[in-house]
């Protein structure tokens, strides 16, 4: 027989019975009822109850051991009475009466239980990761990483992808976050970067004619940690050659949909395979299937985010004209004030009660606004109330909230003002009301893409005209649009998967032409040598015979977070550093000795405390 | 029609002829004949060979157009005559006459060609590595590469592993090579560290019940460069529980044969199938199937080396007898001046000529020894030659070489003196010896283990005893062995895959007990208090149950080059730093901006120049 066991801990069932078996785990749960010994016996794939008599040698030694010992036995299979069948536990039809025990580890006084769902401080969890990852919960959401991470691979490569690995010990990049430093021994008082991305490896693998990349990749940001942001974490960076945004989503669609309907439990996700219409910024409609689309400038019109929620019904709607000259002064004058002023609607089905309304209000003022004005279907008047209402008219209002399509015991939420300042406010007021009136429904995966993002923005600190987000994507238009258009008018093919609120990706189809990124470059205001010193690798990469690519890259942390129902990204990762950046299992960072300082040519500077 | 292409470059047959298809690719080479402009356009799936008229639109431009440029074709395929199929190639049975053309791409002049085989300096490969990467060999290997990890990937996951991520920015490790140090921001004078390699974490998966983990994983050693080395590199790292060294050999012998199979182009491969009687140490015997296995005293007995390549057949032997007391006067004082003192005989089937004994002696001589003692049979005297037969005498001299199985047309080679300090020349001249007289075959891949690895050894340095390999294995017998044993006579379940002379992989049944840790550093001279200082987390965790548990970590990127038939690693990464640590694509290391180190509260210490 095996040195340490026949069956794993899970694998035992009725028809076992009989047989003599050899079991290894931990103690997981340990009851004495009328003389016996009950333990539960645990590994990674379940758990098996044990029975001890009294006169099972080594009853005395496993009686006094701790739970979460590490034991080894040897006993018989039984099946259980029909009345201590436990249904809910795949051996649970049987047991094993112990013949035999052998201690492998003996456990010290725990600092936290393994068994049970009690709650512990976060700091205690991580100073004792390897029994906080024994726990159910914890134990399952690591495996459910790795099986996501195992299925996307076997779907890319499925595909006809390759993975590639690119370099982790890399250079400094000049754009985005910041970069961690790795001091060289062999080049003294030079640095390596640990990558915020591969962006520029997997264009250039694209240029040395790959075709198809992907990579589960670990990527490094020295930014200030949050619930979904850790200072190391892994995205699936794709990228593909000779193609247009249709094929990414293509490629991708099948690959979000499939994980999520593979892992998410059953609950629906956003089919694929319905026909949608899709209409740009220019008013031009498209039939497509996959994913819903919108643009950014309608994400940030409907839900006041370029990361919307849609499992939130609420959609709100200019409503401008409504007020413009009309009794409501206040919104009037704003109107008047400034032709890009705006008033945006919050519609808030089943929202009609004073007390909701001033609730709302109340939340607005804590949010450091002024307030939230609102009409509401007041039944005691049987008619829309609120100051609102009152000064507008009852006709008027009629109008307006049969426009939004609200009735009897409904209501509506307003801002007035310039929307690029608050539309961030309408978006959270948005998912305000529809959580408080409980519209969410939340056990369902709800994608969309985001589309047409701009390429440029008016840089209010800087006063000029600055990249939107990644500089490295193709311009709508091309060439042309750079010369021709008025630069805040340019979109550029620039994407990003939304899931249930979260940005899942962002993606691309990229600029493979050195000219046109040169002159990109120079509307942004950055002078060609500029360009050429911080991004001469892949500028003179493009010079050689580029194939027009694109891709994007999901983040897998923020995916497996998703699918566990967490929301922080540490309940999904193995080994998390905590919010400080600490690694209190393996007391990292730490100092550094005298030696090895010197060996890679760097001294501390710590800043003197007062 | 697809923007780009209705089909890659490696897709047309003869049965496509007649129809209409879009391809686009690089040039790859252009050539005139009478007139007409044929074109090899490659992508990442082949080449096809279009035909263009000079009335095609865009002739002109094509025509001068430099290879590497990325084009965009319209055209017919049409069956190639019988007389210009080019059966080496799959599309060769085809052409495609162009209809249009457009340029996605123009190259400039390249700094290095794409087409054809020329060497080219290492240095212009690494600057220009998006030519390099088109290269035919290049591409190959990085594709092999591709490959072999998602094999090796579906081959864990088959065998119910599961693939766990383990922290990059961790702690700093004391044992083994140099760290990369990475400075922490948000904590002062602090600094993680790369991991050397996973070691700590996996065992901390395996305490934290995880029970059969690995993981392609990337692992960062700042040493100096070799061909073999690079200072990131990847291992497939797995580690098990509840088993024994039976049990991991178990489930990595299927993996490396399957993958050798798979990859090694018909290569013969050590079979897993056949029977072995291995003897240990101490006489004992063993049946066992798999990859044949030695002991490390073997090893360095037989082959001098503890990364011994099987393909060459020649085996070392002890002949001390046979010189003790004997006419050779050298050897015998050798033998005389220290009982550990031996003569070792290297046999030379076939090598039996002066001209290869004198060769191979001035080759010694160049390694730095006094020289290489021989017998060779000498066909003018029809009898053993050499000084070292005629001080011998010819019957002695017959038994000796009869004893080493040589006869007629062969020779021997001799070291004499202390094993240990000769082992490794020994080793360098039986290697010399098969090579030269062309004895091995280098067309397959010859596996076995290395096992029982003394678990201290003697340091001269130091005066000491130490570790020899892994402060983390498990002494055989256990705590008992360390508490009764001299240490020196100690075995470790420690063991090593070696193929064709390159080390592959170490591994090793763990030390799970914190009691017999601290015993087995206490007997290298590690107080408790360093130990736990210096490996708290890992002997914490030991200490509230931890199974056994073991595992290995075989080098990726050498099976890669063994598959692929290189001998540097560089040729099977895509983007490698060069010998110097350098890339010299993206231009790193490279120095940082003050404000870079100021956030990180370091300061450069260069030293000065003289």
């Amino acid at each position: 027989m095996h040195a340490y066991r026949s069956h794993t801990c899970g694998a035992l069932r009725a028809s076992d019975a009989g047989s003599t078996v050899r079991l290894s785990g931990w103690v997981h749960r340990k009851r004495d009822h009328g003389g016996l010994l009950f333990i539960d016996l645990r590994d990674h794939y379940g758990l098996t109850q044990l029975v001890l008599h009294p006169e099972t040698p080594g009853f005395a030694a496993v009686e006094r051991l701790r739970a979460e010992s590490v034991i080894k036995i040897d006993g018989e299979v039984v099946a259980r009475d029909a009345s201590v069948v436990n249904p809910n536990l795949p051996t649970g039809e049987v047991e094993v009466r112990v013949q035999g025990v052998e201690v492998l580890s003996e456990a010290a006084e725990l600092p936290m239980p393994v068994f049970g769902d009690q709650e512990y401080p976060e700091d205690i969890r991580l100073a004792n990761r390897f029994l906080d990852l024994r726990r159910e919960r914890l134990h399952k959401n690591i495996v459910l990483r790795s099986r996501v991470i195992s299925s996307i691979r076997q779907r890319m490569v499925a595909q006809g992808f390759l993975e590639y690995q690119t370099p982790i010990l890399t250079a400094s990049s000049p754009e985005g976050a910041r970069d961690f430093l790795v001091p060289s021994r062999l080049h003294p008082g030079k640095f390596y970067a640990l990558p915020q991305a591969p962006q520029q490896f997997k264009q250039l693998l694209m240029v040395s004619g790959f075709d198809r990349y992907f990579q589960i990749a670990p990527c490094f940001r020295d930014e200030d940690l949050r619930a979904d942001r850790s200072l190391e974490f892994y995205q699936l960076d794709v990228e593909m050659s000779f193609v247009t945004q249709e094929d990414v989503f293509a490629a991708i669609e099948p690959l979000m949909h499939g994980v999520f309907e593979e892992f998410g439990e059953g609950k629906p996700v956003s089919p694929i395979d319905g026909a949608h219409v899709f209409t740009n910024d220019f008013g031009e409609t498209f039939e497509h299937k996959g994913f819903e689309r919108l643009t950014y400038a309608q994400s940030m019109a409907w839900y006041g985010s370029d990361k919307p929620d849609l499992r939130n019904p609420i959609k709100m709607q200019v409503v401008s004209d409504h007020f413009r000259d009309g009794g409501f002064g206040l919104f009037a004058k704003i109107l008047g004030a400034d032709e890009k002023n705006a008033v945006w609607a919050i519609p808030a089905p089943t929202g009609g009660s004073r007390a909701f309304c001033d609730r709302m209000n109340s939340w607005a003022q804590g949010e450091g606004q002024p307030g939230l004005g609102y009409i509401f279907w007041s039944d005691d008047q049987g008619a829309w109330g609120g100051p609102i209402a009152k000064n507008l008219g009852q006709e008027p209002t009629e109008a307006l909230m049969s426009s939004l399509g609200l009735g009897q015991g409904d209501a509506a939420f307003f801002v007035a003002g310039l929307p690029s300042v608050f539309a961030k406010f309408a978006g959270l007021a948005r998912t305000r009301v529809g959580t408080e009136l409980k519209l969410v429904d939340e056990n369902q995966f709800k994608f969309c893409w985001i589309v047409d993002f701009p390429m440029f923005e008016w840089s209010e600190e800087e006063k000029k005209v600055d990249f939107s987000h990644n500089p490295f994507s193709m311009p709508q238009g091309g060439l042309e649009a750079l010369e021709t258009q008025d630069p805040l008018t340019i979109r550029a093919f620039q994407y990003d998967i939304v899931c249930n609120g979260y940005e899942l990706c962002s993606g691309a189809i990229r600029n493979h032409k050195a000219e046109i990124m040169l002159k990109a470059f120079q509307i942004a205001g950055y002078d060609a040598s500029v360009v050429e010193e911080q991004f001469g690798g892949m500028l003179n990469a493009f010079r050689y015979g580029a194939p027009p690519h694109g891709g994007l890259a999901p983040g897998i942390d923020r995916i497996v977070m998703l699918l566990a129902g967490e929301t922080a990204i540490r309940e999904v990762i193995a080994f998390p550093l905590n919010q400080q950046g600490e690694d209190l299992l393996m007391n990292a960072p730490t100092e550094a000795e005298e030696r090895q300082l010197k060996d890679v040519h760097i001294r501390t500077a710590v800043p003197i405390k007062v």
